[in-house]
């Protein structure tokens, strides 16, 4: 059986991305045929600066405008480069010529600088393949899909309403292949509103939880967002539908910081990224122990 | 040297208040000299009911309306028997009688039947004290105070400003002894508003951190919410404090939920909690398996 082919877009250049790349090579080769998104003339300058060696089968492919490293700063070429290298990642699995991409941690800041309006890689998926691309977060034991991603606080609530959160759940379970076991949907206020006494958003997300499970008999549940991850409720469930960014992302990180990947779910093509930045404090330093763990993760849940 | 002396309300008899009270009176009583605010009557109902003695140096205190138990039900009169309790326990603090109360959870349902104003036992100190009450949650590896609490989210954002954040952090230095150690302080918005592109209310905590500061040489640091938590993070911190309820309490729980304990600061008198409500579900049951770790944590922190 030959290993499925993969593109990995290598994220900002002045970041950990090409040590990642470069230092896991001979892992990833052996869950994956991988072919990376960055071209020769910089490979070479970040495999120098990095004192590791190219590997020989280190196949690479894309063009790309000329760039130089500036470790720990954000740029405007910098920010340029990774949205191509994405990009390249991107046109490969439309033309099918792979079947995921993994994507390395961009700066949101060098996407700015290169004046490309995306906040990210889910967002710009999202206008690509004109889909609502939905965000999760997780690993083995738990995975967190956002309601709402990266929008302020006090705009939550606005966004808890019955039909999208049908929308939202019945994408969500469709993309998770229906699984048939309980899924925890997180109520919005404290306490999951007590009855209509520190908020009432939470009459939509029941009404949403209920037509969906009727439809499709999925088993989505209301449950109170501060002890959904307390060790004997967190048993129950394997995915959680989180309504915010930190009511999910917290909660995850402080189990399970350094394991957890990204997965872009309902879009025509498959994607899952490392969870963490471009670390720029650990960027080209010498012994700077970075953790791959998030990275075959997100290699090994892409080959799935 | 004499054990302190405190008082310990019996909270809502309808569900696991009495059974811990009374199952672990000796281990509690080698740690502190209780008084526990119930009467006599009730007391050997519960005991009956639950088959357990009731031990020679159980000290009871206080007068109270006639009450049956009614095994996990709210009920008016069992929502007066714990008001009754706590307010006698707070005025054996009052007079000086007791260095320190510790409660055992109320059900908020029933004081709503028995007409009582108050949200829960904080909002209730902080009115029979005219002072701003923190509530803490925590145990020794990391304690979270709370600056809004029983509020819906969608108000959150309102709160936050300058002047009610500056008198929170000065209140919260003050009342822990003023650390020489860094306090986190979370953001209100993801990425903490990645610089007010995903929400500005960071201005006012970063502004009310800085005076805070320089006014008592704190060192109160604005940290990310979804970071916060991780491992390497928290190592840095003992102290958290929170801009809401689910933000602080949702990881405190997923990483330290039997052990956790409720302190009130800021109050003249000291107050420890559960960390637990009432727990219905196992009131009264046998091999209930309740654990004892919330409650004893409780006592060891009101007789520091």
């Amino acid at each position: 059986m030959s290993l499925e082919k993969i593109a990995i877009s290598i994220g900002d250049i002045n970041g950990i991305g090409i040590e990642l790349a470069l230092k896991n090579h001979h892992i990833v080769k052996k869950l994956a045929n991988p072919i990376y998104c960055i071209d020769k003339k910089l490979l070479k300058k970040a495999s120098k600066k990095l004192n590791i060696a190219i590997p020989d089968d280190f196949k690479i492919y894309g063009k790309y405008k000329k760039c130089k490293i500036k470790v720990a700063v954000e740029t405007k070429s910098s920010g340029r480069f990774s949205y191509d290298s994405f990009k390249t990642a991107i046109d490969l699995a439309v033309k099918d010529e792979v079947s995921a991409i993994v994507t390395l941690p961009i700066n949101k800041k060098a996407w700015e600088l290169a004046g490309i309006d995306y906040v990210g890689h889910t967002d710009m998926l999202r206008d690509v393949f004109k889909k609502d691309a939905i965000m999760m977060l997780g690993c083995s034991q738990m995975y967190v899909a956002l309601f709402t991603e990266h929008i302020p606080l006090k705009d939550v609530a606005k966004y808890i309403k019955t039909k999208r959160l049908k929308k939202f759940l019945s994408d969500f379970f469709i993309s998770i292949d229906k699984p048939n076991q309980p899924i925890a949907v997180l109520g919005l206020n404290p306490h999951a509103g007590d009855n209509g006494v520190l908020g009432d958003e939470e009459k939509y997300i029941i009404k949403a939880i209920e037509k969906v499970n009727k439809k499709y008999g999925s088993k989505f549940e209301l449950v109170v967002p501060d002890i959904a991850f307390t060790p004997h409720i967190r048993s129950r469930y394997k995915y959680f539908c989180a309504m915010y960014h930190d009511q999910g992302l917290a909660p995850l990180k402080a189990l399970y910081f350094d394991q957890s990947i990204n997965v872009s779910l309902n879009l025509p093509i498959k994607r899952t990224s490392v969870d963490h930045g471009t670390a720029y404090d650990l960027a080209y330093k010498k012994n700077n122990n970075i953790s791959n763990l998030s990275y075959i993760n997100a290699i090994k849940e892409a080959v799935i």
